[in-house]
């Protein structure tokens, strides 16, 4: 299934994408895309629904992000081969993870907000998954088990502010809009393989980034493994999983983002996000 | 007001202290100490009704940490001069901002687990304040118009976690019952200067931990202007301020958190929690 969230922003219904493309809507059914329909037995019940016998949502509604009420928002660092070495870092020898505020949250197609005192704003694609029953000290094996499905997420970073290690990262991560999800929350099933998506960022046309989730230096399993060490992961948390090369700060000359930019994400199988930057009023 | 959540861990309702001492249940009112009702009009709303109109609340109930739902859950690094200096570490020029997991937030009185791979566990008795309004770039004369009120936290760490400066912080604080909160939060208008308040810290009836909140590097109403420069900060959210000195890696010889042990945390005006540790089966 492909999961959405649509309406204006804080008012968003749940629905789901038919096999036409349209979306139909879920409020009858469920309240959100989060927490308890995100588990096995939710999306089981959303499975068992004809979609046609759901009302078509016409026009074309603005899409937020594709779960709702988010508790815990993770990133990951360095967590592709080719992108550390085109950093200069060494390859991390465990997962570097990071926080970005749920606060930051934004749908796939909503404006990037650009703070006129940030100067070094960037990109990053990035495969994320989303939590869908607890997962406390599973094991690699176990893990995939635990996640409901995958969406694109754009780790937009202010490259100014991330200094120092990976420590306070949450500052240059979270700032309002700097985590757009979506379009869609596909369902574990139809990834049956999240190690083999390609991943690309085009910036105003031009394709900056080019990746495959096949260089992952910690797949998605074990990342599921090795945090749920440290916390119980929840339904409806969300984990974005590292960038691949081509992010603007490791390029020659470096490329920032500034107010008329539009970039696309795409990832196989997700979709696609459309965004442009808007200088902050 | 003092606001609590009492009941069964996930199921708490609202209550409220009354100047008897007794809880009062506001379930009938609000459905949770959360979001808008922490708001000055949700407030205020609740300041109207006559406790003795609200249902008491016998027996002796457990008490959840005193907000829910919580969106976002922050630290504070080194923010007690005296603290900073026991631990050898530099004064910091800004505040350090790190992140616990919302999933380790427990009651006041709740078992701390201790899992058999966490050796070096250690108490950090806090203040901990509640946003009641949102707040983006707002200045420091006007941030503690942006607090709801104020409760106890024990931002408890595993130490042997907690290295490399602030990166990764968030592994080594955010294991499941790391963040007990409460017992009340004791709304702002009966705190009018967060800056006075004495901590103390107890384990197995000896005092360990004692400071003053005046010694504090960045007061509250300078963290709540700093970090919504970064972030909006939204109702519900909460701070834990950082830790006055006599936490047990401070100590010659140094003192970790074992099973059976019992903490008594104290804040004047705050209440105190009362917490055992407890081996993870």
């Amino acid at each position: 299934m492909k999961l959405v969230r649509f309406g204006d922003l804080g008012q968003e219904k749940p629905g789901l994408v038919d096999a036409d493309g349209t979306i139909r809507d879920l409020s009858g059914i469920v309240d959100d895309i989060a927490g308890d329909v995100l588990t096995p037995a939710g999306l089981q019940r959303l499975r068992d629904i004809d979609p046609a016998s759901l009302p078509a949502v016409g026009g074309n509604p603005r899409l937020g992000a594709p779960v709702g009420q988010v508790r815990k928002f993770f990133g990951i660092g360095l967590n592709y081969r080719d992108h550390a070495e085109e950093t200069g870092l060494p390859i991390p020898e465990v997962p570097i993870v990071f926080v970005k505020a749920t606060s930051c949250i934004s749908g796939p197609n909503d404006a990037i907000l650009a703070p006129a005192d940030f100067k070094r704003m960037d990109y990053e694609v990035e495969l994320g998954f989303v939590i869908g029953s607890p997962a406390k000290r599973v094991s690699v094996e176990d893990a995939l088990d635990h996640v409901a499905g995958y969406c694109i997420g754009n780790d937009v970073s202010e490259r100014s502010l991330q200094k120092g290690g990976p420590g306070e990262w949450v500052k240059a991560k979270s700032y309002d809009t700097f985590g757009p999800l979506g379009p869609w929350l596909v369902t574990a099933d139809e990834i049956p393989d999240p190690q083999g998506l390609s991943l690309t960022t085009d910036l105003n046309g031009e394709r900056m980034q080019t990746g495959n989730t096949s260089t992952m230096i910690f797949p998605v399993a074990e990342l599921v493994s090795y945090i749920s060490k440290y916390m119980t992961l929840l339904p409806g948390d969300v984990v974005v999983t590292g960038t691949p090369p081509g992010v603007g700060m490791a390029r020659n000359p470096r490329v920032f983002l500034k107010p008329g930019d539009e970039l696309v994400l795409r990832i196989s199988g997700l979709g696609e996000q459309r965004t442009t930057i808007v200088a902050e009023s």
